[in-house]
């Protein structure tokens, strides 16, 4: 019996859609019952590009309701009707995921599971608590919540807290590291040719090593960086423990804050972040509660619906 | 507009199905009336594993005489009702693929486009002429026809005509040369442990270098390698032009073929060649025209159906 087989054929006849959200791929089923089970092993099968459907992740819609975490989220936020079980493509569980959820909110919309125009905005549940997601005319925009230095000795004054060397980069180079929720370190080359040539099959190395690993973004600017009051950089991206990938919407925020504090430009608001696999928007928001948020928007897209089988 | 959108709308709507023969995957497109146009930007944008639905190629079934190559083939096979149209996943046409075969007549079975029962041959059309396909209990077998060695000089004496370097691999190993229609380079190494630490990600060395290339297999036997007159050898691939892949059903033939020669067990005739995908069975037969036919068998899997929009 082949690969997944036997995972395969315990989903047989169901139904899901594929999207991706710049080149970040996600297989999508509906579950308005709370009834799909998705054991590690048939999400593993689903995600395998060869043998199953393919995807760097799996995303359930599931009503809060049917979830036990869900449930505690609806207790606060009683508007968060659905929930996004996301599962890496090894069948892991993962909190989050920017472009993930942008995806996630347009198959709800596409399913018509939920009404939202442009313009509106939808509580969605997550691992990560609850999210608010606004709907826009070509996309979609995401409060991915406060911004901070992973060294909070940087707080007052933004400097190099580590140092990388990858291969294809011609010299160990200065480096940030930014939390987004997730740990990131922001490393920023001199061109975009410098960005070209860089061999990211290798995860680059970071000195000192962060524990539990770190993500590892590599951005150039656009020439000149600010024009008309918005910053423009082209990042590329190494996930720990996945490799590079098209796109890290975290990492893009990450990307943009880190180049916004050392450029001295905290007076410009709006970034776009050029990732492989398309473009993002990276704003900054003062928030009531007195952080700084940062609002994630890009677009997203479904390819195809399809049945196991 | 993200990558490949304005290819994949240009065929919103078309219904499709994916599948694999021992991992080497295939979108695969019914079109008994020969109208669906396959430029080569809509190949790449259905074969991309990201943006599209993905797959190692995209083949069209389509009816021979709506082909002017399909309709040559059917003036000497008239029974070869179908055509393969396979291309590669960068929409370049391709003339034929092991284990694509498998897998599209499978599909023109499962779509119920050819009546045929276990034991059943039919005749298709491939652009490398007339294939002769038996569907087996779990499977499919197909008439690879000839080998060749590469060097003529061989041809009495089954000696190493050339020496291939790799990645992982201690020291230079000396390779035969087959041709499968398309060019193999065999190396036998010692151990499972070795074909496992080789590293493929970057392209063997094969000295004296081929004109045009060549696909390199490297191939270790189980022990012993030959048991109830079957051999049985493991194999890595890395296809020139593309890298390391999960299977390649010409290479398995070759791998099969040289050991065969290698080890001076021409009355082997059964062989059984374990790739990283799954497990291909691979026959010489006398062919009534003098020469020995080579037969590939393996398994074929439709995962699932879609829908393009």
């Amino acid at each position: 019996m082949s690969k997944h087989r036997a995972a395969l054929d315990a989903l047989s006849g169901l139904t899901f859609a594929k999207g991706h959200g710049t080149g970040n791929d996600f297989v999508l089923i509906a579950d308005p019952d709370g009834t799909v089970a998705l054991e590690a092993e048939k999400v593993a099968a689903l995600a395998d590009r060869h043998h199953g459907i393919g995807g760097d992740g799996v995303i359930r819609a599931v009503p809060s309701k049917h979830l036990a975490e869900g449930q505690a989220l609806l207790a606060e936020h009683p508007d968060a009707e659905w929930f996004m079980d996301y599962r890496n493509a090894d069948g892991s569980v993962s909190e989050m995921c920017g472009n993930g959820v942008r995806v996630f909110v347009h198959f709800l919309v596409s399913e018509q599971l939920v009404p939202l125009e442009p313009g509106q905005t939808l509580a969605i549940g997550t691992r990560a608590g609850v999210k608010h997601v606004t709907r826009l005319d070509h996309g979609y925009a995401i409060d991915m919540g406060p911004w901070s230095y992973i060294d909070p000795e940087l707080a007052q004054e933004a400097a190099s807290d580590s140092v990388v060397e990858a291969a294809g980069l011609q010299d160990p180079r200065p480096a940030l590291s930014i939390s987004m929720g997730n740990p990131h370190t922001v490393v920023p080359v001199q061109s975009f040719e410098d960005l070209a040539e860089l061999d990211l099959t290798r995860a680059p190395h970071v000195e000192p090593a962060p524990e539990g690993g770190t993500n590892v973004e590599f951005v150039a600017a656009f020439e000149p960086m600010i024009r008309d009051g918005v910053g423009r950089v082209k990042m590329r991206v190494h996930e720990r423990g996945v490799g590079e990938t098209r796109s890290c919407g975290t990492g893009a925020c990450a990307a943009a804050t880190a180049m916004r504090a050392w450029a001295g430009t905290e007076g410009c608001d709006s970034w776009l972040v050029e990732v492989p696999g398309g473009l993002l928007a990276v704003d900054f928001l003062a928030h009531a509660d007195g952080t700084e948020h940062v609002v994630l928007a890009g677009p997203a897209e479904l390819v195809f619906r399809g049945t196991l089988g």
